[in-house]
């Protein structure tokens, strides 16, 4: 896996100048749209002062990955160990591992602390604290890890005001390891609607960290990090008292779903999959092109939003939405393009061979799919570069 | 990409003899299931004298396509021109890249011809067709294509009745390039429910490609191949009279959403998510794993089914079902265990550390997230091998 950009080249070996030469499907990333969604978040974490440990899961690419940090050495969280090898190998030396640790695990983030970069883990059981613990006497190594906090019952993590698990996680930890702080995530501001709500996600989030945090310094605890993180609440937080860092990944490229929630705009998602038409189905209203399920994963997370967008909101070549056509459904490889129910919009004349731009439900998900980004800036039909991205575990 | 299996290794970097030292998340393959899958198709198809023509995109891994190809040069059908590519190069020499064509598409296809693999493509439009003549004669090589029949509206395809486009499609290829036959899916069949619906479904798509080669060959044109291709109709087609040839992908593996439409046992099916205990949820009664959404796809192929399976359903260490257990949600790398509503079935003592397996709804969708199989066999824990595979396009 090459760190660095890697020319772009087109069906024939060459330099692809032209977004109309890319082999497709394919991922294209608007660069613009990236640093000003970057450029917003930043802005807004500076008015609090706290720093913003982005979440590479999104990008899983070192040129996304740098542009998005706020050094090259980080601060950054990951999903998994393959992305904490990866960048940890790309010279960022501050990362938090944040998936619950599976104590099987421990050898490989030793591993990498030992090449210098300060990996830090999470967890939420006393069987996990006491494993990791164990874990650090034996290797010599007091690994550091934070106790992730369940502020709104959406998946793992401990209440914020269960004292007793947080002290007896904690003192588990202790006991040979590294107690970082407490981490959670507002998993369930994504079902939000609406400024209010989203405020209170945001409060109820911040509340939950800071009272946690009371806790074990009560109990004589330092807990020096507090860490938050989602990228609905981080835009719509309004006080962030007793938070030391937030935590977001999708803002970086926004997506159908942050936009239906009213986080972004439609225009702000920087990424989209580049598809080609290849037949019609005209009785139906139906145009195909090869970008199906596979293109742009099977993600539906606009299916439960006010405004279902398919599996994509289709746009012409410079990526400007054409109103009401989405990516009605999908096969493997065969994408069906159609005018969204209810609407008196009129297909637009696409023959074969054209070219269209669809915006992903989920820029998580869709990224997966590809294994590089062809890079783009506005309405431009110029690819400046290919940069690589990866996935696995 | 090696051709052949590399060698199994753990977390330590040395062979992995056991499915309990393998890395989480990843994917399992039991091959004495998958070779059972492989051998009951053949049977069924040899007793109508057609040919298995199996679908590469479910697997993309040489190894898997050696052992459902009936040759090792195939024949073969493919998604994308990426397996083309890569089968091609592995020897595979009788191929149909069976998504409609995009033009730009056309100097890769004559490249690979050249190497000596015989490959057709697929269109259904007067447009295509004369682009494909019109390349072949610049390009000295008349490039097989097969017009593919709409058999019961899902998705692309001419309908089967028209005869005017249908001889409209063939004049303007046979100006050049050449016709080999037609080609149909039973797409609808995947909704299909009961076995008299099934085998509609099989006669209906017989029936559709039969047809159309009728009119072809009135109108004078040879139209040798005539390929149908589901593998829910390829497992009820009662008559295949007329049919030279059968696509199937997802057979070799099978899946929940194939078990539901009643195609195969939950026991036939080969491939499952291999994932670690990482929490609980104790007051919820959920169990947390390492596998989310990332590992399984977002595939919910069977919460349309009678039995909405969730993100999969959960087995043992060896493969064997819990009874009522599934993953009910998941986040990009977490998953949540729980048992199915409405089901008074106990949660499993699981504690951090212990292994199950999922099996999953799609297995195309769950395949395409992962980059090898692990080889296992029955309730073994021994890995046999790990098998490279592949995605992109």
């Amino acid at each position: 896996m090459t760190e660095t950009a890697i020319l772009e080249t087109g069906r024939d070996g060459q330099a692809a100048a032209s977004i109309n030469d890319l082999e497709t499907p394919c991922l294209v990333l608007d660069v613009d749209k990236m640093d000003r969604n970057v450029a917003r978040l930043r802005s807004r974490l500076e008015g609090f002062g706290v720093s913003l440990r982005p979440h590479l899961k999104t990008a899983k690419s070192i040129e996304v990955a740098r542009r998005v940090m706020t050094s090259n050495e980080g601060p950054a969280t990951v999903s998994t160990l393959r992305e904490a090898e990866f960048f940890a190998a790309a010279g960022v030396k501050d990362i938090i591992y944040a998936v619950g640790i599976a104590p099987a695990k421990l050898p490989k983030i030793a591993e990498l602390r030992r090449t210098g970069c300060d990996l830090a883990i999470v967890l939420d059981t006393v069987e996990q604290a006491r494993a990791v613990a164990d874990f650090s006497r034996e290797a010599g190594m007091a690994i550091p890890a934070l106790i992730e906090i369940d502020c709104d019952g959406h998946r793992s993590g401990v209440l914020p005001r269960d004292r007793q698990r947080l002290v007896d996680i904690a003192a588990a930890l202790t006991d040979g390891a590294e107690l970082r702080g407490v981490l959670t995530h507002a998993g369930a501001s994504y079902g939000a609607r609406g400024v209010e709500e989203l405020r209170r996600a945001a409060e109820e989030e911040r509340q939950a960290v800071v009272d946690a945090a009371t806790i074990l310094r009560e109990a004589g605890h330092e807990c020096p990090v507090v860490s938050i993180g989602s990228t609905p609440t981080a835009h719509h937080a309004q006080n962030l008292d007793g938070v030391t860092e937030v935590r977001a990944g999708v803002f970086v490229f926004f997506d159908l779903v942050m936009a239906g929630i009213g986080i972004c705009d439609i225009d702000d998602i920087a990424v989209s999959v580049l598809g080609t038409v290849i037949g019609h189905q005209e009785e139906k209203g139906w145009i195909l092109i090869d970008a199906g399920w596979m293109a742009m994963s099977r993600d539906r997370g606009t299916a439960k939003q006010d405004v279902d967008q398919g599996y994509g909101l289709v746009c012409d070549i410079e990526g400007k939405p054409y109103g009401d056509l989405i990516l009605a459904d999908a096969n493997q490889e065969h994408g069906i393009i159609a005018v969204r129910e209810g609407s008196d919009a009129k297909l637009p004349d696409l023959k074969i061979g054209d070219r269209v731009r669809i915006l992903p439900n989920h820029a998580c998900a869709t990224g997966a799919q590809h294994s590089s980004y062809h890079v783009v800036r506005g309405g431009s039909d110029a690819v400046e570069a290919e940069w690589p991205r990866f996935g696995g575990w």
